[in-house]
């Protein structure tokens, strides 16, 4: 088994919009789960408003800490669009229209009658020396500047945009994971379960409950990418509710 | 009007579940409305797993940064809940079973002829000197802590403890919004919705895009403290609206 250590990833989630409440964030959801499905660790996600200052700190610290961040929001055409600003000031260069984005846009507009806006060709912009990412839906790139992938936080543009992106990302040893249900709380199970999860360290084990208004149950959720060490522990967590069962009917 | 600054707050969301993909938040939204109405300012949002230093370091940075941190997750009975040991650390005191706490689980756990085991009364654990936040739901407590509330994951039950929060906040100024829906793409309005946004500072003017895989729309919604900058700025994008209309239909 090899034991270099997993690529690690956090996410920038850039809105006003989310902090206020009028939009609920789809995208990191999503991030999440292609990550894991990559081998990929989202250790942390950051929310916060269109303040291009507050943008380019906060970047700064998570493209330092993680392997690759991925950004959500604030590429369109109006004036509350400040990400590719707010990327370029990061990196301490400058931001400039882009010219295949440029060239794109101009096409596609010249294709469709429209006039190639002011407000549009803000759109092209991006921070000297990135690459775009393509946009499927709706021809705006998003772009790619060093270990930092900025996309739309439209989610279907979002979504279009991680396709472009997953392929570019190193292949990673995936986290297996294998759940268990269990109709004991977690008060019951606390115990015996925080024994077994001391002796297979390799192991994640999480503990996710439910409760219905009268009853309590929860959701094992075993995760580790060694696949035997996983199986050892999942037989153990499965022997010790087993006997709970057997110990409650008998 | 008062000048005075308005409150900000930060919230942190703890799990490895919401990092994997496995569980969509439902808190940040929820926590963000409330916050919206009761005119407090929500800056930031972090998501961490359940690592105990990085919770600590955290919470520290967002404390120190903000006048409330609100918390979500982490402080169940199993060996993944490791939120009141981390925040004892931030705020460099001993994690200990709060009398309060044990006395409201004791008795409970009697009433229903319950075993109190130790996982069970891990929940009780606050920092030394936190006061106990009442969860109407399943009866184990969240806590504060001077400026950082630490409630539970489970959706049901951070709304029930943010109901016992929420008086306790100071009274803000709400924010005030009014929402122009047209159908107009952002290419088309950004560069007259600029020129507004421009002379109107005192109002956040967002504007949020729509694709329905053939046609742009935007919503745009106007925010402010200061109803009369709110309604002069309305104004004027309808009046822009009204004037982009006539020009398409003439």
């Amino acid at each position: 088994m090899t034991t270099e250590p997993p690529t690690t990833a956090a996410m920038l989630a850039i809105g006003d919009e989310i902090l206020s409440g009028r939009t609920k964030d789809k995208n990191i959801g999503h991030l999440a789960e292609l990550l894991t499905v990559a081998g990929i660790d989202l250790k942390e996600v950051r929310i916060v408003g269109d303040e291009p200052a507050f943008i380019a700190d906060s970047l700064n610290t998570l493209r330092r800490g993680y392997d690759f961040v991925f950004t959500s929001g604030g590429i369109g055409p109006t004036h509350d669009d400040v990400t590719a600003d707010a990327v370029a000031a990061a990196f301490g260069v400058e931001a400039v229209e882009h010219p295949e984005a440029v060239a794109l846009l101009e096409r596609y507009y010249a294709g469709r009658d429209l006039p190639f806006t002011e407000a549009r060709r803000r759109m092209t912009r991006t921070p000297k020396g990135a690459s775009l990412i393509a946009n499927a839906v709706s021809v705006a790139p998003g772009f790619r500047m060093d270990n930092v992938f900025v996309m739309a936080g439209v989610p279907r543009i979002f979504q279009a945009m991680m396709e472009e992106v997953l392929p570019l990302l190193p292949a990673g040893r995936a986290v297996e994971s294998l759940s268990l249900d269990c109709r004991f709380g977690e008060g019951e199970i606390g115990d015996p379960l925080r024994a077994i999860a001391k002796t297979h360290p390799g192991v994640a084990i999480g503990s996710y409950p439910r409760f219905d208004g009268e009853r309590h149950s929860t959701e094992l959720v075993l995760r580790s990418r060694d696949r035997a060490a996983l199986e050892a522990a999942g037989a153990e967590v499965a022997g010790m509710l087993a006997a709970m069962e057997a110990a409650r009917s008998g």
